[in-house]
């Protein structure tokens, strides 16, 4: 997809395990973008200068004959918590793109505005990881889950394929519990289990090594094989745990965002049931887009002037106070 | 504890996530020693030559009087499976210590000669994480889980602590399955939940990490709290469908070994109670020693010459084929 030549567009984009996606708009049309290659991490953070050149690039090639853009939104793991400085974003980015407005925030808030446009709600975003977020963009923030592949991401796609991947080795084993369905999968995929070792526990790779196994196991369940069915079943009643934890203080909307959904009934049908038990009244609205488009409306009404920061939340550039990392106000107000 | 002073003398390692663990045995009395740090990795991998120099520097501080060592058994974690060369150990310490032998086995073998003599059955060995070996220690060898805590090792002290910080972090959220006990646990222990996620994503430190706040989970078990208690009794079953997994081809025989059975009746009650469930006629019996006791009978039993090579579970040096690195027969010939 190109763009009409020349001219001021917007940018919105989606920083998370799988890779990089942007959109742009200008003069009336949409571009995407995608970069397959998962955020760039060092020491376990999100490594912000690299990330800053890959989205540059990913914005020249998208959109070549661009002039500038007026607003940019970037939504990225990791945020809040693992990103030090968003700050280095607009120093590498601002100048380059003549950017009147970069917002820096987490990609379960642009997940959440691609949902649910800016409407108050709960929105879980489910891939390697999950994260449930339930805000009014005002002055209700509640998170639940997002605590990574050892602590928490329960029902996402690294918990399914970890829970997939130890049924294999169970049936291996002889154990209780194990589906030779899985076993025979995880061979096919990595050989023997002493390789799939070997993967496993090489640095850095566990979480995304893990969810790689979680289409295996939704073939699995589909073909048949109950303990596969079984987990999908669990992942998505965690899920739904994880929505309910979320509503707080809010109007009982739930939406839902991120590609573990790709997975369809096996996934939203024991999700919707939870969160149907759990949150009576809820109203259940199918996501209006996903992450890379709520960037995209985010950054529109950056430049429009109606996002503030929230801290730890959102993170606006140029700032309005004088140290020009701006904390400036109490939340959003109303765009889309 | 010293020994008589000069003389030569047998030794036993026991190299686990917790330290090593020595017993020196010369002139008829028995010397232990310790050395607390984890086993030394690198990329993954049971790094043999710095393995090599902290076993022979906990010997010379044991036994600083002893002339030579007539034989040595080392049961490391990580074998088979993660330690690439094994013929790395007696290069580095047959010269120093004028070895006549030196078996490199698994703790999941040293275990097993410590908890059951040299009889055939099942050992289940838990610490920071689970391997259940049921033998004959000739043509039978089962092994059940030691997946490591990614993929496996249910029931052990990782699996153990990452449930109770996942239900502090539940009940953080307030999503189901939380407990405030276990958050307040947490809390104490590791201050807020986000140190708590920089500790556990540092690079190679997640069992341990996780394994360290199973005490925590123990203490709130019998403080009462219900789901602490549950994941002790789902641990003890975890524990007891491994050993029931190893056990065929056997007579039923199960033991136990390893440093998280110190929990007692918590752990152990679900434990036979599934063991009994799943293995009609079994007979549970108590460990006579720990794998460093079991490691000092394997040093006695190769100089006596009778155990032999059976890669990958057991390394005897010098073997009696031209390499040296011999495999030599089938198993072991009952010594003890």
């Amino acid at each position: 997809m190109g763009l009409a030549g020349g001219g001021t567009g917007l940018a919105g984009v989606d920083v998370g395990g799988g890779g990089i996606r942007l959109r742009i708009e200008a003069g009336g049309t949409t571009a995407a973008g995608e970069d397959p290659v998962p955020a760039p991490r060092r020491d376990g953070r999100m490594d912000l200068h690299r990330l800053a050149s890959r989205v540059a690039r990913l914005v020249e090639e998208t959109a070549p004959d661009l002039d500038r853009l007026a607003g940019m939104a970037i939504g990225t793991t990791g945020l809040p918590g693992l990103v030090p400085d968003p700050g280095v974003l607009w120093r590498a980015l601002g100048d380059r793109f003549g950017l009147r407005a970069l917002v820096v925030t987490g990609d379960m808030v642009t997940t959440h505005v691609g949902a649910l446009g800016f409407r108050p709600g709960v929105v879980v975003a489910a891939g390697t990881g999950v994260i449930a977020l339930g805000t009014d963009l005002a002055g209700v923030w509640n998170r639940s889950d997002g605590w990574g592949h050892l602590l928490g991401d329960h029902g996402g796609g690294a918990w399914i394929g970890a829970r997939g991947l130890q049924a294999g080795l169970r049936a291996r084993d002889g154990r209780l519990g194990g589906s030779a369905a899985l076993l025979d999968r995880l061979t096919a995929r990595f050989g023997s289990p002493s390789e799939l070792v070997a993967l496993a526990y090489a640095p850095g790779a566990a979480a995304h090594l893990l969810a790689s196994f979680a289409p295996s196991v939704a073939e699995a369940a589909r073909d048949g094989d109950a303990v596969a069915r079984a987990i999908w079943d669990e992942a998505g009643r965690e899920l739904g745990r994880s929505a309910a934890a979320a509503a707080s203080g809010l109007e009982p909307v739930v939406s839902w965002g991120g590609r573990l959904f790709d997975a369809g009934d096996l996934l939203v049908e024991p999700f919707r049931d939870t969160v149907t038990a759990l949150l009576p009244g809820v109203r259940l609205t199918p996501p209006r887009g996903v992450s890379a488009d709520g960037a995209l409306a985010l950054a529109r009404a950056a430049v429009a002037g109606s996002v503030r920061s929230r801290p730890p939340y959102v993170h606006v550039f140029p700032g309005t106070g004088v140290s020009g990392t701006g904390v400036s106000g109490t939340g959003f107000h109303g765009a889309g």
